[in-house]
């Protein structure tokens, strides 16, 4: 998905909520505004909102001199998470469609995203998990997932956020960990989450996990290792959490399941719903990246 | 009132949205988006938010090669206040207190502002009138102007936008026309007031009415004719309406009461009020320019 002109403003607004979030001196909030107007003056639109979000936040990183701005909050949301995490897997052993409530609360977890909204509260994620339990969801597309996910012999999750990991690990539990790799962010960014985070939460003990080795809030499949572009070409099945993901990934062409909050109104009209909604998409894996219509590759109901 | 960093990206939007109201080509939706960035990037933060938008919307009406892009929708306002004028003054006859009344409606047509917000319906102005009449104002500043009103042998009325201007005519009829300079802008800008819109509602048959000489959408005085700045110095009261004179204006000790809906987050808290307010100021005019505590220039119940 390419950087629509309403991100722009947005994305100034998210860096200044950023930049108030790690420092209270003012000069460092003017340079960053700055800054990210020079750039985004210049910005190639073409290229997907996390490749513009990489560069706002190593600015920030670099001018805040915090290597991880973040941390600390990574560190709250995962313990808040791990405290959940008997309810949730309750909530799915009670449960007549295990896999479909599993699913239902890993996209639950992306509520968990400070790089939209960055006065995110604990109760708000409370409030999520009842709510996206209760939701309409494109059940043909489950039943499409449930399906792929069945035969599937190699399945790469790519992670999102820290604390949303453990949302994940309740549905890596009905998938199975043993044909998984989850996949994390290569360096800190956001709140993204890095192999510190799942080593907090336990989940290299249970899964195998690898890291992407970049640093954008999404998917950059160029700027990623070789071991992890090897990774997501060879796997049968993609679950692509939350819209960092999304974005970077709308237009590659592979067995895609995005699972997300549609948390903005420029994400929501791509994707042809409401903000708010909680989304399931199958990529559309007839699409051939650099046709023109943007919208050709994200059908609901398109099967293999 | 300086510009603070949370104007920009609201300001970027705006520009947006106001080149989206004009022409459809995305090509130069794209030039405005980019040299608003660039421009704002480097801009001087302790100007004030209308010389920032008067330097946008010059740039717009130059790309887009309009020269007054709002004139049909500031001809649908005069309009549509011409046709609520009956009811108006029926309200304000009606009233028990026809100046406190008329000061309310004046306020009122204030919601009429495309700078904040493109999407203005009939309808939102038919409801705000509804609730302005019932809202607390402050009346310790009603009674400090109701008295200078009645003493002051000059008011200057800055107007702010098309169709708003019956509204002050509301008030003008109250305080009696005699006395009032009736201020315009020189130049269109958004859908701000310009003289072709006094001549349109009729205004000019009843009060005096001069050109700011100007296009910023407020009052900088360097800017403004040597006239005007006369005018202004020589008022025993100025009457200076919406958002943009108040940004413009919040600094310049003169006896000045301003009358404005409070529409974003930024100005709302420099006023120490919540966004939507109708609000009644006067000027604390034992400021003087240049000292640094912004706030200073604002306090509800200073008097002369």
């Amino acid at each position: 998905m390419r950087t629509y002109f309403d991100c722009i403003p947005c994305m100034i607004r998210q860096s200044l909520d950023a930049v108030r979030l790690i420092t209270e001196d003012e000069s460092i909030h003017e340079q960053v505004l700055r800054e990210v107007l020079r750039m985004t003056s210049m910005a190639d639109l073409h290229q997907t909102p996390p490749e513009m979000g990489q560069k706002i936040h190593r600015l920030i990183r670099q001018l805040t001199e915090f290597d991880d701005p973040y941390r600390e909050m990574k560190k709250r949301f995962n313990t808040f998470a791990l405290i959940l995490y008997p309810k949730l897997k309750r909530i799915v052993a009670e449960s007549l469609e295990p896999l479909e409530t599993a699913v239902r609360l890993a996209i639950a977890g992306n509520i968990i995203d400070l790089g939209v909204k960055s006065s995110l509260k604990m109760l708000d994620v409370d409030k999520t998990i009842e709510e996206v339990l209760k939701v309409e969801l494109d059940m043909s597309i489950f039943v499409d997932f449930k399906k792929e996910a069945s035969t599937a012999k190699s399945i790469l999750y790519l992670a999102d956020n820290a604390g949303e990991i453990v949302f994940d690990r309740i549905l890596i539990e009905q998938l199975g960990p043993e044909r998984i790799k989850f996949a994390v962010k290569g360096g800190p960014v956001i709140n993204d989450a890095t192999m510190e985070d799942v080593e907090e939460t336990g989940l290299t003990d249970f899964v195998r996990v690898i890291s992407n080795g970049d640093d954008a809030p999404g998917t950059i499949l160029r700027f990623c290792t070789e071991e992890f572009r090897r990774c997501f070409n060879e796997a049968d099945l993609i679950i692509a959490k939350g819209q960092g993901n999304y974005e970077s990934l709308s237009e590659v062409d592979k067995n895609i399941f995005f699972l997300l909050k549609a948390k903005c109104p420029v994400i929501a009209n791509h994707l042809g719903c409401e903000v708010g909604t909680t989304v399931l998409r199958r990529q559309n894996n007839t699409y051939s990246e650099g046709i023109t219509n943007e919208n050709k590759g994200i059908f609901n109901k398109v099967s293999k």
